[in-house]
């Protein structure tokens, strides 16, 4: 089978898109080529070729319809910023290309749904958001330890973590995560992905009580060195989410995401799923197991009151990081044409939909 | 200054008050003495006071209204099941005695309003009750270092914890727990026992969403060597609380409470606040730290990236385990005539109010 030739949108060293897909991308076993790259620049388009080692002539483009109309383009991924998410892919979609779209979809429920509406509209036939979490080693192995009775039927589920964004400060490079109107948040960011995390291997909610809060209101933007490049900048965003809730399975769930670092020397990320016959702790480095996957799983068995460290199903690519390997899965997804875990658009408005209700819980914002 | 002078309702070997009230009570430092005491026998009463040591010539009951007669009485202390706190301190109020009675005041609020009232029209000079956690050294410490603004302004607190009752099984010397209508659960006793140790620290809530949950509809009652007495006991009480909401302070609070165990070799209760230049986080063996104390006070300071161990202050009667400390401390409390950390009726009555609000928000209960 051929390659499936791919445009990125938004690839530059150092960034998201250069440490999480190109790994898998320029892998001997990847079922994809690059073909095209466009950034804000002709000029930085070639210069991230070059410097990223992409084949020879690969196209390079400043602008985004030129990708829409790249005819050897059979999938578009959008690596951008969130806020540059839809004008990104508004053209390739209305050429009816595939797409492949970062998580969040857009900067709000609307941008969302009209994304997916032209979609439909232009009979793309693959739409693809990247919340790979879902495909994280943690979720396969929860799913069968729970599929197995260990823990018995789940009773509860109780979620603390830290998400890194959202401290004291703010990089330079992402000032945009201090405006709630960019879609960049504590709450869109990493809280939603936790939860769909969660959410994939408890089932959804049936209902949700939600508390947001921004005890931050001025913050200060720093360089990577941590020196201060400016002070008392206003955010908008929250950076405390609080959800309680009972899913339809009629466990009760709740989690607690904060912005900033973990208290020192503890897990960032605390998840005890509580049984009728035993608990399952898992703990991380942070909220965002997508990125670095989680440190610990133990089962304490309440016939025995012994506890057990369960190892990880890492599944394929399980020589790569989670980082890279989750987003690899989607990948794998997409060319096998699975969409038994991929996250399209649709099931991405439904979490825009849960966004929206949690602002509409919390009028301030 | 001579005694005062006490009559006990509900005193046995090995029951809470002789573990709780006791020590304090028989030390030589002492400010009362104990004068009478009320089981549901005068016989029981009798072996009582015999078994536990107590003086020659106290007076025995076996009805509430002889302790309420008792001219010799001047305070009456009800350490019986809370079902049984109306009933019992009625004739009491009736008759104008100060009282000092367990937590909960009541089965409900109902209960709870008409005891203070009828303290009121009976010009009772002195009501108690025993929400001895405010005391706790743990209290006291954070009262200590917050103040010094060790973490600055207080943001957020987050607080997971067992409550020991409520698990998969109920002790049989507690089978009224079962009955959500006796008025002690999960809801009543644990979470609302640490909310008001939290509360006495961060301040009152200014709005408040739960969450409560009976996942276990039907337990196993068991004796104390874990055998089975009686097996599928319907079960109407909570044993998942969850909490989250925002404190007239401005920071925003969530705490969650289930029934059962600790995960094993975790803590059972990790009490987090974080501030605007640190974290303080402490853990304890279960959610009743007004009867273990807690086990661990750490500060995360963020100028300097190091966490500290904080020791606590224990204050009075620091040789005295946290059980017994914090009884004594609300007997001195009371002889001092000290009302700003001792829980009144009315003070009660609101604790009662918030536990209705949680139960009209969840009307399933």
């Amino acid at each position: 089978m051929s390659p499936i030739r791919i445009g990125i949108i938004g690839l530059s060293p150092g960034a998201w898109a250069a440490n999480a897909h190109l790994p898998y991308l320029q892998s001997s076993g990847s079922k994809f080529k690059i073909v095209a790259v466009c950034n804000s620049s002709v000029e930085s388009a070639a210069k991230s070729a070059k410097d990223l080692g992409l084949a020879e002539g690969v196209r390079t483009y400043g602008n985004v319809q030129d990708i829409a109309d790249d005819k050897d383009v059979d999938l578009v991924v959008c690596t951008t910023r969130v806020d540059r998410h839809y004008t990104s892919i508004l053209p390739s979609l209305k050429t009816g290309k595939d797409v492949f779209v970062e998580w969040p979809l857009g900067r709000n429920l609307e941008e969302a749904k009209e994304l997916l509406n032209v979609a439909k509209q232009n009979n793309v036939k693959l739409t693809a958001v990247g919340l790979q979490g879902r495909f994280e080693a943690t979720v396969e192995t929860l799913k069968s330890v729970l599929s197995e009775g260990r823990i018995g039927k789940v009773l509860s589920t109780t979620i603390t973590s830290q998400g890194v964004i959202g401290g004291p400060t703010e990089s330079e490079t992402q000032t945009y995560l201090t405006d709630r109107t960019h879609g960049a948040s504590v709450l869109t960011i990493p809280t939603l992905h936790l939860l769909d995390t969660v959410l994939e291997v408890l089932g959804e909610f049936s209902s949700v009580q939600s508390l947001l809060s921004n005890q931050r209101p001025v913050v200060k933007i720093v360089q990577a060195d941590g020196s201060v490049v400016k002070d008392n900048v206003e955010k908008t965003s929250p950076d405390h989410v609080m959800i309680q809730g009972t899913l339809k399975s009629g466990a009760v769930l709740s989690a607690t995401v904060r912005g900033g670092a973990p208290f020192k020397g503890t897990p960032g990320l605390e998840w005890r799923i509580y049984g009728e016959k035993g608990e399952i702790r898992i703990t991380g480095a942070h909220a965002c197991i997508e990125i670095v996957g989680t440190t610990s799983f133990e089962l304490h068995s309440f016939d025995t009151d012994e506890v057990e460290n369960i190892e990880l199903e890492k599944g394929t690519f399980a020589e790569m990081a989670p980082i890279t390997r989750n987003v690899a899965r989607i990948y794998e997804a997409i060319a096998a044409g699975d969409k038994s875990v991929l996250c399209d658009f649709k099931d991405a408005v439904e979490r825009h939909e849960f966004i929206e209700n949690v602002y509409d819980q919390n009028p301030s914002f």
